[in-house]
């Protein structure tokens, strides 16, 4: 998939944004980007809805699973994934399932690779292959959170690091404004006591979620993160600017950081969208390689 | 456009210097760098001085953009913006219009994405293309700083960082001559209030304008940071070296650095005049890859 | 050797497992990945083993020398050696030789460049190439621990640091598990007064053995550290992630943190098994550039 | 110059070792790397030593240059200079004399562009391009230090911070053991008042010069350093080692380091020889690129 398609694909790549819709609307009129003429004009700008429907659905389909490639090979690049963490995506024709690769390091995974699991981890089709081990942090959050349409399950260390000292991250500049006034930290050992750490089961998947609630991302003490969203590409941005924001918090020691507060984070939040200048950039430089 | 012609370029990058040509010239006399025959019979070296007029202008303008299009890349390559910040030029035939790409990540500019914009934002020609929503940033510094001929905005983390810390940035060393006795810090909420942290009106342009002041640079807490300077080679220039003495301070951690005075900075500053060595070098790397 | 026969390989890469493949199929049953049916059916999935004997031995020298050769580029690759540095496998097919580059930085080594040595350091076949100054760690921790098949010796600067500092090095993130309650710290001067920080002797192997005793890695005063494992692939791993974990350690600066408690560090490693997934990627990388 | 013949050159790199040869010698008898055969049977090992003569001098020049063009883009790959530092070599059939770029970015130097000059910085051969202005670094060392081949500044941002904090930069590990007690910090303010730091005359120089004495690396507040050595392949491992140390002494923070003592650090300095295993691995990796 070339950047041509990319930009010409344009807003399918965010898919059905059923849940979130009104919020990008009111974020593309009130404070985002705007056509210059319209600007000029003092009008807003107009951006025209794609339609999204039954009819779409076969072409979506396979752009979303080159999507969802293409994030895996995203996240490598941009220090949120290693050999371990994933990235999955909601089936907008069967909401009740999610793309998701088979067991494989995320760098390597190619359109072959993606299995289409129920919430239970069942794969359909009988297709076989082996599965991720953590693959209930996917169908659980699903599963709890129908706004959800996509996941990335991140092992970026600066990230890791935020889950395992008693400081709360929030947001230090625009780019991290989903973190709002801070972010839950999931501890398996409150419900599990002693683990390798992994979300193996349908039961840890639960606590996970629950943890998560209504919120945008969640630290994993002692593994990690979580970071939800209304598309792939928004899924991945906030994974991107979670280790950003983590970093430049750990780089700040010990001194006092004025952040972002509660409504200055929400309306940033509002104004990034769903990352798609970020997209565009980080796809191609992943295409390139 | 290769090294060679860079190189052939000479001084057409950095353009129309009227404002600072006698800095300029100063520096290369007095502290810079000299012509090996020159310099052994004890005579001060003559830097031939290209004519800057009307004649030029056509050839110059392609250059200009391939220059700013070139700045786009290296800023991306140099860690000083990522999806966001953007780079601007003053057009030289026409001082109330600037170049500024369309919507779009830096390192996917091409000489086809510049616009022209005059001071209110309107573009030139009709143009209705996608704009960046804090193009404020260059017209209204533009409009209060007739001197500055190229303005950066960059996002690079470490600046950021500077900007939430009550702490002076200062030179660290030499090629941090421009931040003098420190940088302004602007922070949008003591005059709008709670926003999404964007300088994305009229108003809010001038505001961090005022802030600026006759500042070479000036921090946004937030947010970021903006760099203008005698041409996009020093503006650029003084963007890569204002993160490297962020970098610096803040690994610094609480030990207390004896940085340069007030009159080694200004002395500092001369003496790098627009970093043409690093442009060369930077300009380069990002037209090989 | 390319990924496709990396893949085909399979368990090939991690051989002769006799010591540790109890643990191993443990993990691979208990916590480890599944393949879909056997997960859907709520049925252990089960891992066929690769025959371990005397007719593959030909074939898997060829293969084990060129794991080792892509080993020594994934440490180069990862940060874990520069010029110096090394890492070792002990022969299957004659557990009193190990192989190991002649003298040659690791980036550099290829399939005609390992020596294979005694545990006095006599190479075998009357080859008489220069030898690396430091074999004796390799053969006196491959003669005191027999389950060892593989040896690296890293020179990371993280792992550096945290062998010259008094603060215990513990596991902040699962893949940290090996780290358990704490390594030991090898500090020459101890036994051997001022020296030149080398193990460029048997004593100072047999030293630095004894200081290992039986724990999965050291770090070395002043030096770096050793790790060792079931294959080249977990003695890799191991040290890669012994330098993340040390990164981490460092970047919190004063902070607190939460560590894995002992338990939960022995699960998390008997979850990670030998680091397949990362082996796949990382040799990818290597490859490929 | 590629690989192949880099190998071959064998010690011709090193060139004219007169002051340093007996140290060299010792370093590989006692505590360095051995040939096999030699070591296994107990037998001190002998390398061979190059012929240093007149007749070899045509050969020699070009090797030399092509080496000198080799660590100036081995200096920017390694991140020890930027657009500014520079790297000299003095000539060894007219010990008055050195060769150093005409002014360039260190990456953008080749052959062509190396100058040849004396002490009063007079280029040979009427070569009248222009020059760093800060040559004055290599005239007046290499006139107090007859027995300096090598020189280099160094522009790494962690030396730069560390001459500028009042903390003894002392060697963290082996590869540091030049370190020695520490190193001297140059202050240009105390001989020359308010300047632009930078070394522009021969005045400079020579107190640049008499602050290193017999140290073979100094640190200069506000600017850099330099250091210097045997040969090129010398002077370019001091400096990458220089920026290492200085990297891990600012990582620790407020962390107390167990350093390396006097006697260790001198014997490990013996050990390192001059860095040979490291040139060749930096040098491959500008070639390859």
């Amino acid at each position: 998939m070339e950047l041509n398609r990319l930009l010409k694909a344009g807003f399918g790549r965010r898919g059905f944004l059923s849940g979130s819709s009104l919020l990008l609307t009111g974020a593309l009129l009130g404070t985002g980007e705007e056509p210059a003429a319209a600007a000029a004009a003092g009008r807003p700008a107009q951006i025209a809805t794609p339609p999204q429907g039954e009819p779409q659905d076969k072409q979506s389909k396979q752009e979303l699973l080159e999507d969802l490639v293409t994030a895996n090979h995203i996240l490598q690049d941009q220090g949120v994934v290693d050999g371990y963490g994933h990235v999955s995506v909601r089936n907008p024709a069967n909401p009740n399932h999610f793309y998701i690769s088979r067991w494989l390091a995320p760098d390597l995974v190619t359109p072959a690779d993606i299995m289409e699991l129920d919430f239970d981890c069942v794969p359909a089709n009988g297709d076989n292959r082996r599965m991720y081990s953590e693959r209930w942090i996917h169908a659980e959050i699903y599963r709890a959170r129908p706004d959800v349409k996509s996941i990335v399950h991140t092992h970026a260390p600066t990230v890791v690091l935020m889950g395992t000292i008693n400081e709360p991250l929030l947001p230090i500049y625009h780019m991290g404004g989903f973190i709002g006034s801070g972010l839950p930290t999931f501890d398996i050992r409150k419900s599990f006591g002693n683990t390798n750490m992994l979300i193996s089961d349908a039961a840890k998947g639960k606590a996970l979620a629950q943890s998560l609630g209504t919120y945008p991302a969640a630290l994993m003490r002692g593994h990690g993160g979580v970071t939800v969203g209304n598309s792939i590409m928004h899924s991945v941005g906030r994974s991107v600017y979670l280790k950003i924001n983590a970093e430049m918090h750990l780089q700040a020691g010990s001194r006092k950081i004025e952040t972002l507060n509660a409504e200055e984070a929400h309306q940033a939040e509002v104004g990034n969208q769903e990352f798609p200048k970020d997209w565009d950039l980080w796809a191609r430089k992943v295409k390139k390689s």
